[in-house]
């Protein structure tokens, strides 16, 4: 059984990692059986044995993998026979070149737009250290932050355009079936979606039905943990 | 033999088009014999047949094709025994995601910094056509849309780091050889060092020294045209 350490909210079921997203996703392409810990910011022993303070952690036996990249190479590598996530190694360093995007683009572009909702469905234990640290990173407070997104929503939109022409093409970016890729770049949405109601896509953006495309995979899964309506 | 109708400037061997390059390095990439017929922008005649206005444009044998990806899409597809752009249909739609963000990010980005350039390069016989049609798309003289280029390469460059990450991984962006996301990404760059001695990348970033890889790729061929110094 592989294990997933999941950054949760106050609520067990609010799992909102741009991070663990795309982990959880690769575990359910490749049909694995895992389980989810849900961890919270200021639980740094309970993954001290990753030797760093941060998740997805993965645990697979006696092997600890972290970092979301890190760990869909491990999964594609140690499990060959599963539904490939990348197709072949022209398509896995591509996938790279997507994910770094995805960092780059959307998480660092939806942080601006979300960063004070986050603070809200913190479990208490957290919100000191998630308030000191990030207005240390941010150089202000929290709310002023996020004060003036209606302004700014539309640069993040524009972005996008890279993945908007992508769905223009085929349902998913990576054709007719998604695979990693698409997860990574879904994470950032899904972290939206767990934390905020403020509407990052229009309705009548492609990306929009992509992401609600997303949410029905595997079952819904996405759609079974906690999140705010958009 | 395949012809490629190729964005000329008032050399015949400045050849300078961001969308004609990632093509021709695809014929090089599929070993495909072609030849290079030098086009000014106010030659439509000339390619009237192609039903449109814009280079690139392929001819094989009776058929015509235009407009980068749909050209990269048909020879993969009619020389398929030749050596893969793009290594299976994952990496094709991913691939396509590349030739997205190319656009957006590096020619949208560049086009800014390098405009006023383009015109000097320019046959005597497209210099007011160049010159009407782009002010009234910036909707100001081109030496006007470049004038404070020296404080916005920053952001110019921040954009790259999608590919600049990628690059930290291994030696292209399709790994450990070229393909067409690294074709598709080298256009702008082989642009602007056809047109223009600003320095679009410092020495020391990893971009710099892929750019260097790719001019060196077949036999020179990037370097084989006019291009200025940086």
């Amino acid at each position: 059984m592989i294990t997933l350490y999941d950054l949760a909210g106050a609520r067990d079921d609010c799992r909102f990692s741009p991070n663990c997203w795309p982990v959880r996703m690769a575990l359910l392409h490749k049909g694995l059986p895992f389980e989810t810990v849900p961890w919270r910011f200021t639980e740094k022993d309970r993954i001290a044995f990753s030797d760093q303070g941060a998740v997805p952690v993965l645990v697979d036996g006696d092997r600890a993998v972290v970092e979301k990249w890190v760990i869909a190479e491990y999964l594609e590598d140690v499990y060959p026979d599963r539904p490939s996530l990348f197709g072949g190694l022209r398509g896995r360093a591509v996938a790279h070149f997507v994910t770094n995007w995805t960092v780059s683009a959307v998480t660092l572009g939806a942080i601006r737009l979300i960063l004070s909702d986050i603070f809200n469905v913190l479990h208490e234990k957290d919100k000191a250290y998630f308030r000191q640290s990030r207005e240390k990173r941010f150089g202000m407070a929290l709310e002023d932050v996020t004060k003036d997104r209606d302004t700014r929503v539309d640069e993040f939109r524009r972005a996008l355009q890279p993945l908007r022409l992508s769905l223009g093409r085929a349902p998913f970016l990576c054709g007719d079936s998604p695979a990693w890729a698409d997860y990574v770049a879904f994470g950032p949405f899904q972290w939206a979606r767990s934390v905020s109601c403020f509407p990052l896509l229009k309705p009548d953006d492609p990306v929009h039905a992509w992401r609600a495309r997303m949410t029905g995979l595997f079952d819904g899964a996405a759609n079974k943990v906690h999140v705010l309506e958009h």
